[in-house]
């Protein structure tokens, strides 16, 4: 079982690529911090001032402005998140978000799915804002 | 079944019920129109110009400030749709969104109930964006 959200971003695909792997802007719109640049192989550690939280993520492939795929977790058992950028033309992108590894057999299977949904699409919508507009609109989704 | 799906906004509880119910401000982030004033017993005709779609609901309940009830449909047959509004103190709110009336016994339910999570997730957060600093981020989420 998987999810797959998609947004279109008024950016080009160089903009949202760099959101995601530089530490100084996922701040603007979904964690608080990121530890350090995304590369390969890295494992690197966000956090959630807002909720106390923290967790890693292994970084399992990077292609310049067209993928990055991480798991969950610090080894790659978690499940597998992969971000697609598509070039729509000029100064347009398109990012398509797949998490994939939840347990069919889950009791909460559903609960879990829905969870899932609701954080994507509102950290896509928060990348949305952040990108065009500059605003901030991150951490008010209240679970 | 049911989704639920809450958003702090900072901004008065009033703003957030015009939001909804003045035709003139729908545009800004969700539907692209709305046929009137959202009114107890009205039936309202929602357009998505972008999609060439358009569908009516039929307004059950306003209070002003607190609480939309509404049913996709001109009827009652469809689901409910409950908007609450909560003063959180000095010009903040949260606003919580329920979608009730889904078939269980579906065979695509969790697809159908990830649709729909999807489409309040992003018309909230747009709805964010458009109240707190003016901007519009609707219509491009991809389906």
């Amino acid at each position: 079982m998987h999810n797959i959200t998609r947004m279109k971003i008024e950016k080009p695909v160089g903009d949202v690529f760099e959101a995601f792997v530089d530490p100084s802007k996922i701040g603007g719109f979904w964690f608080s911090s990121s530890s350090e640049r995304w590369e390969e192989g890295k494992v690197i550690t966000l956090r959630y001032d807002e909720y106390e939280a923290q967790g890693d993520i292994k970084i399992k492939e990077i292609d310049l402005n067209e993928k990055i795929v991480f798991h969950w977790g610090t080894n790659e058992e978690g499940n597998k998140v992969t971000i697609i950028l598509n070039e729509l033309g000029h100064s347009e992108s398109i990012i398509e978000i797949t998490e994939e590894g939840f347990n069919e057999n889950d009791e909460n299977i559903i609960s879990v799915m829905l969870d899932n949904k609701e954080g994507w699409v509102y950290m896509l919508t928060c990348l949305k804002g952040y990108l065009e507009y500059g605003v901030h609109l991150r951490a008010s989704l209240i679970h």
